[in-house]
């Protein structure tokens, strides 16, 4: 059935597109966006078509999570305010040791697609073990997702070593293969938990099956001066002398760059991805944003899971790279609310090599479509609605979400997931990890 | 009538509480707080009380903004990314200057007491123009406000001189007089646009009226270099020697400190009011929350006007304290949950002067109380609910505030506005604004 979308304002983002369109309409034909034209011209050309009144609402394309690890919103807020390293060893890693199996990773992974869909959120990114689980839950909620075959070069519940790992991941994605919701990445952890074998091995992986890599990447000071200790160069050298630093590569988090480094990521088209709330509260340092911006790397975004960032909030994540880039150079004109868009939407298509069928609400696009209303007391007045986008309006406001044209989200209620059966199984599981631990 | 509200989770934040409390119960009587106890003793001390069930909700108290120019939403989003001087001068200045009366004052704050409610703010300290348009708006709305004795020392559409200002200001703090809701401050409004002899005059109006002083303080590094030039000393050098700088003063911004002032602040008990996304966005700085932490100066959180930080949200400067913090530091136990509520509450209580009556959730104090919603996805599993209000809620979950008492949201409706007419009165405001410019 082909549906004609008629929202108050529309932000497109197609290449050159004026920044909001009003009077205008976008066409839901099957899977796919089948024209973006005027109002009345659309009701004159689709005249059998169902018509959904979006009044005061905004069109947008779908929100790309650059990077997250689905599962751990069931580890959301249980350590906060602590260092590093303490974090870590005694509170995640351990629980993550005890407790992650196949079915609590697609336990958490269901949680936080249902979060991402209620808050516009049509593609998550993912990294994580157990990536059977996360492509289940992502074709059962709807969502899309980009899978990993991740590899850490040390024993986990899931997978005993880098051979273990890869075989593992391989296996899921032929399982998989031919889900239009999935795409796979090759997922090296981090330069400070993978070998260079491995590195080379996940490389060939990804030049084989034609797969993105995605892999954290300077993270923090601490990170980069162990490598210089153990490698005696810096993570950015090392993978670049083994290959990894090409358009295939969406490197996380990079807060600690120098100006060689930057030319280099431009140079060699590396896309970037910038995870602002989580480089703040895990305080590992604020990305250079601006000057990547200037050095032309095409910069992405993600929430990073929800230990660390304890939002999965893209809406939140599109205001905080805008205002920290400005804040952090005294320069109001970087990152405006358009280039902060694009940063989840067309700019991540790209990144995840699915720029012609995602990121922007263009006829022969995927129907990754996401009505926010601007109509609360909180969104008024509305003198631009893509700076009310950016500067005010909250996940929380999205009303209407679309994914391949199927309609996920419908007056904020989720069409594929039953939300109280979900939680009463999230609920017994951290019951379980409360009284057992 | 006495009303027991019985929440899942309180948080008092009285002094050396527990950070969360369960299985309590909060008592109002009248205006106050009647009772904190367990809830079993509440319902046998209390057995003709009303019972208020909030099984999903924690309860704190009502939030406090340090800072706003609530007017000041009618311009939200009127122009945006621009250099701090161009934004002044060709857009917020000239439109303020053609289109702010009375009346449109009257109706931005009350567009910003609606949203105050609904994000759980129980209390407006406010900076503007026509502070009779403030006090009816709150009165009007049922919230608590600061309103100011504001002075510029150039003329406006509102009043002529300083001497005007000040007139007109004590006729407004007059007039009002008696009326419980509202505060009164004595309100320079910076030291690059006011005199010595006004910072004097008002001064001595603080000391004479028992008023606590609102001032913008090292908001751009521009404001400061100006003062070397122009007065041969950086502002707060200047104000020091004024006699302005003692605990009668809430210093808003101080973006720009050096270890010095830092001290001085701490010695003489000034209050420092933060605006983190205010300060991100029109690209003044990062104030430097954890060496005045650290010095023990007592910093609250403001939101700054919607023209400079779109969402006037309270739970996002409290996130945004927490984050910002420990990002800019590399030290991620800096500025925790705790601290960064207290923020908004109990030390924004202190700063106001306020400290015996507002702030926290004790026996005797006014009943502002809020009720915030865990229920959802998003907020979902709850570990800690103190650091899920900070690091996970927004402002969409608070259900229900008191202030004084009285319900003034109910289910997420107000029960004091008709948002409806509000919302047609703004839209005819900025309709005339866009025709008529």
């Amino acid at each position: 059935m082909t549906k004609i979308l008629k929202p108050k304002w529309m932000v497109t983002l197609a290449p050159g597109s004026a920044d909001v369109l009003t009077d205008h309409a976008l066409v839901i034909d099957g899977e796919r966006i089948a024209d973006v034209l005027p109002r009345a011209e659309a009701e004159a050309k689709y005249p059998q078509a169902e018509s959904v009144e979006l009044g005061s609402h905004v069109l947008i394309p779908g929100l790309i999570n650059g990077h997250t690890h689905s599962a751990m919103s069931l580890l959301r807020g249980v350590a906060d305010d602590l260092p590093l390293m303490d974090w870590l060893n005694h509170h995640i890693w351990p629980l993550e040791k005890k407790w992650v199996t196949e079915d609590w990773t697609y336990q958490g992974s269901l949680l936080s697609a249902a979060e991402a869909l209620r808050g516009g959120v049509t593609y998550l990114n993912d990294m994580y073990f157990f990536p059977t689980a996360m492509a289940r839950a992502a074709v059962d909620a709807g969502i899309r997702a980009g899978v990993s075959i991740n590899v850490i070069d040390f024993p986990t519940g899931y997978a005993a070593n880098a051979q273990d790992y890869i075989a593992k991941g391989l296996a899921a994605y032929e399982q998989f293969k031919g889900e239009k919701l999935l795409d796979w990445t090759s997922a090296p952890h981090a330069p400070y938990t993978v070998s260079d074998e491995t590195f080379v091995a996940l490389r060939e992986l990804a030049e084989k099956h034609d797969l993105q890599m995605h892999c954290h990447i300077h993270e923090t000071q601490f990170e980069v001066d162990e490598s210089v200790k153990q490698h005696g160069m810096r993570p950015l050298e090392r993978l670049n002398k083994l290959g990894l630093l090409n358009e295939q590569m969406m490197a996380v988090h990079m807060v600690h760059l120098n100006e060689d480094e930057i030319a280099m990521l431009a140079r060699q088209k590396v896309h970037l991805v910038h995870n602002p709330n989580s480089n703040l509260k895990l305080a590992s340092g604020i990305c250079p944003v601006t000057a990547l911006e200037t050095a032309g790397v095409n910069t992405i975004l993600g929430t990073d899971g929800a230990a660390s960032n304890n939002r999965q909030d893209m809406f939140g994540e599109i205001r905080a790279a805008a205002l920290l880039a400005k804040g952090s150079t005294q320069n109001p004109t970087t990152v405006s609310a358009r280039t902060a868009l694009e940063m989840a939407t067309i700019r991540a298509a790209k990144a995840m090599g699915r720029g012609d069928d995602l990121g922007s609400l263009e006829a022969g696009k995927l129907a990754d479509v996401v009505a926010v209303s601007l109509d609360a007391v909180e969104c008024r007045p509305v003198y631009n609605a893509l700076a009310q986008l950016v500067y005010v309006a909250g996940r929380e406001h999205v009303s209407d979400v679309w994914v391949g044209g199927r309609q996920v989200l419908k007056g904020r209620e989720l069409t594929t997931i039953d939300v109280g059966s979900l939680l009463e199984r999230t609920e017994a599981i951290v019951h379980r990890m409360q009284t057992e631990r």
